[in-house]
């Protein structure tokens, strides 16, 4: 075997041809030594000094015990600290959990008992009760660090300070990351509860690096962006701009909460030049900047209002119109991009250059073009499954095809349209329903405010559906109206047999809880179920 | 092992994450099934059709004996068969080889020998008998198929239409390509002499992948781009633009030559929007163009000389007027991209993000900054070596990095600056000492027409350094003078301390013969040589 083979086995990283996260690091030191990597309040760290910092962190790491596969919690807001985690964890071959700060106490126990973390960095400002609420009733032992409480012998800053200078007694002399795969994961997100729980999607060096050079490209990232992290980093649609600026050697601008007067502020002092801002945090920047008190005449981003467009540089370019598309943490943000399918049918666009896409039956056939089923997807973007949930990654990963938990739709132009995320399939005879397609069609009728579907056991069919509809306040309508009115729009074995109002649908926090409407209604025999 | 985990040893691809330029044609036939992929002369294919076209392909390749890791030779002009080759020997695992046809028949002989292809695709018009010639010499067996005999019984389209349809007998379920991992090679190029003979350039899947996203980026190749491949298509710097416009499911337009009327023709009537565009092509097309009889009003290119730019829709983005960079076949193509180092020190830009750089000295130390040094590199962009050359591949991986036998730079800011090919060393005392900068700086002096550097055994020194001059005509300057020059500009143990002037130098075709000099001036004792 030649050394450039690139053909190595289980453990064994290909030393010519493996990039992993580190090594962009160590480029961009040699590349961009004097370039601001991070800014965060008072702290403004070059790509040298986040090569240095994170080193010394590694070592820190090492001596606390985290090794291999081993796991960092960050229990905290947006902060330079995070990202300097994330570094050194992949410095060692270690993964870190960025964790929602806006948990209760009881969802960072359950959290923490699934992470099993050998580190915790967690915060005192603003969060501080709750977290040592956590830490007090979680059984797990882990070496916790604050890091924002100034002096503190606990503290991170400490603990970075205290780790020995590289080349001391017992050092490596080849950097401990060239042992680490790009395969294997650096990151852990929590996301989407299946089954009661959260469950922590890992990504890998090569994930993140492959997508991180799309979101470049789609977002036009480069070395010159300084990247407002106006959305917070427990998320991805914040943290894969994060990546990309990482990647392409430009700065990320840390703030630690998102509030419109700091985010002006921020813009103004730093020269943002990108940032991911919802609908909300802009509308309040309006406010905030009503008398042109800021200058924001660097910040680019995507269009909104026209006061907004007026207000902000907007981005009208073909793909700076459209940084937006389909995804999920799972496939490390975006699995499509709208910038890659403009004028085309679908809403969504077309998928990234890394993935390949199917839309299929519960069986895994195509569906025919047109016709709604769930998306699956392969690529080196995809995660490599969610962290200890064995049962759950066969499932999700079978025929080798990553399945999205998501219902789409293949345009005849080849382009693709996110319908809903796939709940339970009701089934007719040999054919699958998927309750949020027959709902979708409802809702476009001007009677209806919203409904909610339901499959009831049918000897013959095995299951009918019943439409539960609650109408607009004043609207008249009748059952065989809505039939009607989907029989138009939808396949005929689609449309609702039995159709029931209700005043309102019961709800379990925003989703509305179909176990109840079952009761009520005799839903049952969903396929897959006892 | 969960499926996802990416932990995959030799020969046993990942299904998940794995992607291989089959999945990408797979991935356009769903998402682009009615885009033109390519245009040749009379002939316009889908992504659809192509995907059909190349399945056809492969099965005959199979049929033909081309197995895993075998090669298919192509020894034709730019034609879409090549790209039908390329991709289908990328569905059976085999590597398609496109050879420069301008070679001599001896040339393809050695070629042949070297690669020892099953299935040889050939060209009647214009090099029919050169390779007749070549067919007979060589020992070996291969399949001959000739691509453009119209009803060949022997010819390439009998050959593709006998194939079986797919799922006849014997065909596997799985499709032949999900065993083939990213890292395996799918083409191979022959490039630069080393030890008297080409040595093919071995590209993965994954190399090509990586590099057509980079290059999509600084060259804004996108679905909606018709690239006119207006250069040889043996070779990378057509190339890689081709692979980039194939990845983003844009249209690859190909002409059997590069001749200015036929480009003119041919950017007309198919609206080409890129291509690949030297002066000397420019100032034909201007020529040619020079009454406007064609309307080249799509065309987008890099400028060039103000007529040019006046003819042509000049891409004036940050981007686009920066293609260019620093690279070499076995990088497939790119290593550095100016786009990424605008207004940096260095000539070259910076680094892909794809690789890390590093600029050495003969032990594989770095050198200081500004100082010169051989470019060595890693990451995914990068070749899997040499075919059937183990003791140069070794020499050119040493310590787990490529050395691309280049000299370069690293400035104070980052950025790097190529500064000439590597030929040999003269070392004085400790010191490196590379010819090639030597004679950059007294060629920078104004009586100086050229210069070459021998390295002249010494027992104290190891080796002076020794400079053969040619003046001028009518110039005079003495030897003493241009030490002095060359010590006020480099380093002073660079600098000659003997200088021999000469009518001319000697040369092997277009190259200074080293050996002849050295023989003339008593040269040798180089560092590595006995």
């Amino acid at each position: 075997m030649s050394p450039g083979s690139g053909d190595t086995g289980p453990g064994r990283p290909d030393p010519v041809h493996h990039l992993t996260l580190p090594g962009v690091l160590s480029e961009h030191r040699r590349s961009r030594p004097h370039s601001l990597s991070l800014v965060c309040g008072g702290v403004r760290l070059t790509y040298s000094e986040l090569d240095d910092r994170t080193d010394r962190l590694a070592r820190a790491f090492v001596g606390a015990g985290v090794g291999r596969g081993d796991r960092v919690v960050w229990l905290g807001q947006n902060c330079h600290r995070l990202i300097e985690a994330w570094l050194a964890a992949s410095k060692v071959g270690a993964v870190v959990v960025p964790a929602n700060w806006r948990q209760s106490a009881d969802e960072m126990v359950t959290l923490l008992e699934d992470a099993l973390p050998v580190v915790v960095i967690w915060q005192h400002e603003e969060i501080g009760a709750t977290v040592e609420e956590a830490r007090s009733r979680w059984g797990g032992t882990a070496r916790w660090l604050s890091h924002d409480a100034v002096g503190d012998p606990d503290g991170y800053e400490t603990f970075v300070a205290a780790a020995g200078e590289a080349g001391e007694a017992g050092e490596a002399t080849v950097p401990l990351h060239r042992s680490v795969s790009p395969a294997e994961p650096v990151l852990q997100l929590y996301t989407g509860a299946f089954g009661g729980t959260p469950n922590g999607a890992q990504l890998s060096h090569r994930s993140i690096l492959a997508q991180a050079v799309m979101v470049a490209m789609v977002q036009r990232i480069t070395g010159e962006t300084v990247y407002l992290n106006s959305g917070p980093m427990f998320h991805m649609a914040t943290l894969m701009t994060t990546f990309a600026t990482f990647q392409m050697g430009g700065t990320n601008v840390l703030t630690r909460r998102v509030e419109a007067d700091e985010l002006c502020r921020v813009i103004e002092a730093e020269r943002c030049n990108y940032g991911f801002v919802m609908g909300p945090t802009a509308a309040e920047i309006m406010t905030v900047n009503a008398d042109g008190r800021y200058d924001l005449s660097s910040f680019r981003t995507f269009g909104g209002s026209p006061a907004w467009n007026r207000m902000i540089d907007v981005d009208d370019s073909p793909w700076g119109l459209h940084p937006a598309g389909y995804g999920q943490t799972e496939v490390t943000g975006m699995l499509t991009f709208n910038a890659l399918g403009i004028g085309t049918e679908g809403t969504s666009g077309r998928p990234s250059p890394w993935v390949e896409v199917r839309i299929v039956d519960p069986d895994g056939a195509d569906v025919p073009t047109g016709e709604t089923g769930e998306i699956v997807a392969r690529g080196p973007i995809i995660t490599n499954g969610y962290h200890d949930r064995p049962q759950l990654n066969a499932e999700r990963f079978r025929g080798g095809w990553w399945h999205t938990g998501d219902l789409g739709r293949r345009h005849p132009d080849g382009s693709l349209t996110f319908v809903a995320p796939l709940t339970r399939i009701v089934k007719s005879a040999a054919e699958n329903i998927y309750p949020a397609e027959v709902e979708g069609c409802l809702a476009q009728h001007p009677a209806v405010r919203e409904a909610a579907i339901v499959g009831v056991p049918d000897k013959r069919w095995t299951q009918r559906v019943l439409a539960v509809v609650v109408l607009e306040p004043g609207a008249e309508v009748t059952g065989e109206d809505l039939i009607e009115h989907c029989r138009a729009r939808i396949a005929s074995y689609k449309k609702p047999s039995l159709v029931e109002f209700a005043d309102k649908l019961p709800r379990k926090g925003w989703a509305v809880d179909y176990e109840e409407l079952d009761r009520r209604y005799g839903g049952g025999g969903y396929p897959g179920t006892a």
